[in-house]
């Protein structure tokens, strides 16, 4: 089995390190007031610090800034094809300056192509973008959308408002002139200039911050569809990860049985959400929640249509790594080989494995 | 089939109605302020102004005004045994004035006794409290919590802060010393004081608002658990109504998971979150989801424990009912007993219909 692994979480060792990539301003402004932004609102996360103890490189530095290391923990054991790196960059997204937002950004976008992606070849990047202002937002997509190895606009979970709103929607139309998906990863939820976390304000432990990823999740899946942004821009892929997959089953159950009762309400949605999700979305896999009923297994990837619209994600190298070799219950060949590869090279236009379901 | 309807909505026709159980100043200030209470974030709801067309009684006044049109629609065709008043109030406790929220309260509690309760012998009630000032909330269940037809604290979905909260436990202390479930029922997401209903902001549409009940009841949840309420409140039990059903198996599914791997930073939550569900929390079953694929419809209701934990609600006069004939497709007799009646009996302390699974 061959695997392209679409959340693999590289670091830069500190601030300094994108130093030579961000104006003169925003260097001094970090050298005299700090970075200035609020990195977490509850410092517990789980493992150490977030990562796996065995991730942490002999130079003091943070996981995911050692190439070498994740070569030989992750890419090479277990024969990973293409690792799709999405940093964990979110923060640069919470700053109430946006002009500081897009070259944090930038100078972030510029350090993955150079110590990254020009370091191997099984590596492609994730395109940061300022979230909260879309005009510079689409100017970084312009500025390296057709950069051959940034396959995907990346976007944090956390924002002022549902992602399928007007206010959006310029970056949509880049994403879909470059092709690129619009890829949605955890972070950032009630951080900065985000608004308080779930419906009903902050939740005090980390375990319930890590529940509320899929909640932030339903507000964006149900604004993509009913604001029809699928029918505005239909070839636009939006992927949503980190926030676990079973939650998607019920959710478009919900959401087809109201779309039927109040679509003359959003006349300009045309179809099932379940339809558009099999057509423009794509969920990763982690953390795949165990079903305690084995034998719900099967039926719950169906009703998410795990075999067209998953895609693996290790998470390497935070504390909750799937491992491909243990993530899931035995699959069949087909199934296994569309999540594991095949969805994510349709996707990301990578080579092919092997013809998909032949 | 006798049947508990855990969700009937009645209503005051308008709020002169509610004046004679109102103190003078408040009197005062509504008629020459108005109510001075944001009603509604969108206009739109469903059916007609969110009702059943044929709801209206003939008097122009508001559906859940008339008794004896409740009586003939509802509660005589169905043989409702008992049916469960939770009004439609929420609007009651978004005030930033607690004071105002807490004397609304005593008085539509009083309009329920007097011109409900007082007229209908299936009739039980639910005792609103201002929920953002427990001191007072806990001053009215004190008030009210031994009436022998109020069976439950009513409290709204939208909230300041989730719901497993210190700052909420005084209620829990008196809702247990009562022995009245603690009813959670969708409303005030977003409004007045409350923060902005789903993680990210304000959605647009009102299929949305339908969408994000889940969001916060989810939030709710995880907050019940992982503050260890019933833990403290062991003998406290919380009720969901009107959000949908299934999304709590994944939901359980995901809390377990987390729980295994983090239950050392909340080391107060001693079972699993699925051991507490079964032990201190209902589901109303409206609106009810239908399962693409029948037979996924089973063991959706075996992973959500329906046998133990689900409650008939009907949410009479709402445009999107649920008639207890039609709701749901054919179940074993015991489910379908349990559903319909005998959880309810147990939860409020009704008289049983026939001896529980036997």
């Amino acid at each position: 089995m061959k695997y392209i692994d679409c959340d693999v979480h590289h670091n830069v060792p500190d601030i300094e390190a994108i130093f030579p990539y961000l104006p003169r301003k925003y260097k001094e402004q970090v050298e005299i007031f700090g970075i200035g932004i609020p990195m977490q609102i509850s410092s517990l996360n789980g493992g150490v610090n977030g990562r796996r103890a065995d991730s942490y490189p002999s130079n003091g530095k943070l996981p995911g800034t050692n190439l070498p290391l994740m070569a030989s923990q992750h890419l090479d054991p277990f024969n990973i094809e293409y690792g799709i790196l999405t940093g964990e960059f979110q923060w640069a997204t919470v700053t109430p300056d946006t002009y500081y937002s897009a070259a944090l950004c930038s100078a972030l976008n510029d350090y993955t192509i150079e110590h990254w992606l020009e370091k191997d070849a099984r590596l492609r990047g994730s395109i940061y973008v300022p979230i909260h202002d879309p005009v510079a937002a689409v100017k970084e997509i312009e500025r390296l959308g057709s950069h051959p190895l940034m396959v995907q606009v990346l976007a944090p979970a956390g924002t002022k408002m549902p992602y399928g709103q007007k206010f959006y929607h310029p970056i949509y139309e880049a994403c879909e002139r470059h092709n690129l998906p619009f890829t949605i990863h955890v972070g950032s939820e009630g951080h900065g200039i985000n608004p308080s976390p779930t419906g009903v304000g902050y939740p005090s432990y980390y375990v319930e911050f890590r529940a509320l990823r899929q909640q932030v999740y339903m507000a964006h899946m149900a604004s993509f569809v009913f604001e029809g942004v699928f029918e505005l821009f239909p070839k636009l892929k939006v992927v949503f990860l980190e926030a676990g997959v079973f939650w998607i089953a019920p959710y478009l159950w919900h959401l087809d049985q109201d779309w039927r009762g109040l679509r003359y309400q959003t006349p300009w949605v045309q179809k099932k959400p379940s339809e558009y999700f099999q057509t423009n979305m794509y969920v990763g896999s982690q953390p795949v929640e165990e079903v305690p009923n084995p034998n719900l297994f099967m039926p719950m990837m169906e009703s998410v249509y795990a075999r067209d619209r998953m895609l693996f994600a290790s998470d390497y190298p935070h504390w909750d790594y799937d491992s491909p070799k243990l993530a899931f219950p035995k699959m069949d060949k087909e199934l296994a080989e569309n999540i594991f590869y095949n969805n994510a090279a349709d996707l990301y236009g990578l080579p092919k494995n092997e013809v998909k379901g032949a």
